[in-house]
């Protein structure tokens, strides 16, 4: 019975992957219908296939950091590129809660997997660093942890210190990133669980209407850090005025957004995240 | 080793499922760009990861008839449909082949799976049938083989006969569909392996060029079951012409054939059997 669950859970994350990228239309990212110039739809098919391994040592009771790298290692070996290294980070702790709830995923008990996080995840979560090229600003001078781009070559100096996986995130999360919501108790990942679960039509569809209420509502992280705060308030205030407008302003938007280079990666990352808690709850395609 | 091998080998599969429904144009069938009106992109998603299991199963040497109906009930457990049985009734002996190759897949290898398969591998093969709902037309009166949609109430008459998987598919085997390929030495299998392997550019785009190739050079077993052979002929003929005509042509054709309800499914199938041989010769997104 444990490894039929096991094998359960690490299908519904690979779906959840699979399922978000296909979600059209998600303004700025890479979906059925658009592909970045130098991303590709079939390079997140790969990285959900890739993951798999990581995902199921997950589902099977493998330490956070040791399933997280095994999975970046993955999805970076199939799909050439970082395609999926945020979603795998709220995945990889979601897998492990709904493994330690005989399925069931609350968000109590991925706070708890995080909390119970220990240094050599940490050391895991630096390792993954080395499978990819993954953008990350310049740590501020007096940062406790170390810059997680050394990755593994900071090993030594983490384990000095002894901060562990929820030490580490904490100290780098920026509002509204993935980290944040790792460390704060899964909000956004389980309110995009919600209005999936809640809303009717395909999975994908519900999916990239979530994606579009979160982008509209906060600045995405991603586009906050590679653009500034100013530019990703702006993408969100252009998705709060397409989604009024309805979907074609909401199609025009997702063109225009894939001219511009401009690509808010943490809102997907949360959305995949609420995918597979909406699975866990039953959805299904 | 062999662990490690099993698992690209099944990753390699669930791979090829998914560049296979992502291909596109592909006229006729659910592609990136098109769902028909009962058959939704997402259902193919969700029927390769759910026939992961079976496919792993292939891949650490199970019989393939039990392998086959593992894979085809997962399939139709995510998916809610059959969107995948023509296309595991090739994977399966296919992952079976590079098993017992080291990864590699010969044809020669992949024959010679089909002609050592047993009774017993028939009947998973009719089992299967129990999982899905597939187009299967009457059998003739004197046909040697029970109606396979009598599934698993054709077990005790299956082994009465003693007829092997080989021996059913022998009897079954419409022209230039996929029993005909099993049989037949996979010849059209490894033909769009080497065109997907020959062709440059993304791979679904291989993958999608390979399956208008098929189906302008021979009529779909599919379209000739469902819709009769001269039916089949026309389409292939409607198929030459548009990749004569190009790339406007094509997608023409696709979104005409979509809207008639035609599904050239048999020929999608041998493309999800190429993708797999090509993805193990090295090819990759």
């Amino acid at each position: 019975v444990v490894d039929v669950s096991a094998r359960e859970l690490a299908e519904d994350a690979r779906l959840a992957l699979l399922l978000e990228v296909a979600g059209t239309p998600k303004p700025g990212n890479v979906d059925r219908h658009r592909d970045h110039p130098d991303l590709h739809f079939e390079q997140f098919l790969a990285g959900a296939v890739g993951a798999g391994e990581g995902l199921a040592a997950a589902a099977e009771g493998a330490p956070v950091g040791e399933a997280f790298e095994t999975a970046v290692a993955g999805m970076a070996d199939r799909a050439g590129s970082n395609v999926q290294f945020g979603a795998l980070m709220l995945l990889v702790p979601l897998v492990a809660a709904a493994a330690d709830e005989d399925g069931a995923v609350t968000r109590q008990a991925a706070a708890d997997v995080v909390v119970a996080t220990t240094v050599e995840d940490a050391v895991g979560f630096y390792r993954a660093f080395d499978h990819v090229d993954v953008h990350v600003e310049d740590p501020p001078a007096d940062a406790e942890a170390p810059d997680v781009r050394r990755g593994g070559d900071a090993v030594e100096d983490l384990r000095a210190a002894g901060l562990t996986l929820s030490d580490v995130l904490a100290a780098s999360a920026e509002e509204g990133g993935v980290a944040d919501d790792l460390t704060g108790g899964f909000e956004r990942t389980f309110d995009a669980a919600e209005a999936i679960v809640d809303a009717e039509g395909p999975l994908a569809d519900r999916a990239s209407s979530a994606y579009l209420d979160l982008l509209a509502s906060e600045p995405d992280a991603l586009v906050a850090a590679t653009h500034g705060p100013r530019f990703a308030e702006s993408v969100r205030e252009r998705a709060a005025e397409a989604r009024q407008a309805g979907p074609d302003e909401v199609e025009r938007l997702a063109d225009q957004l894939v001219a511009e280079g401009k690509n808010p990666g943490a809102t997907a990352d949360l959305v995949a995240g609420g995918l597979f808690v909406a699975l866990r709850r039953g959805v299904s395609v």
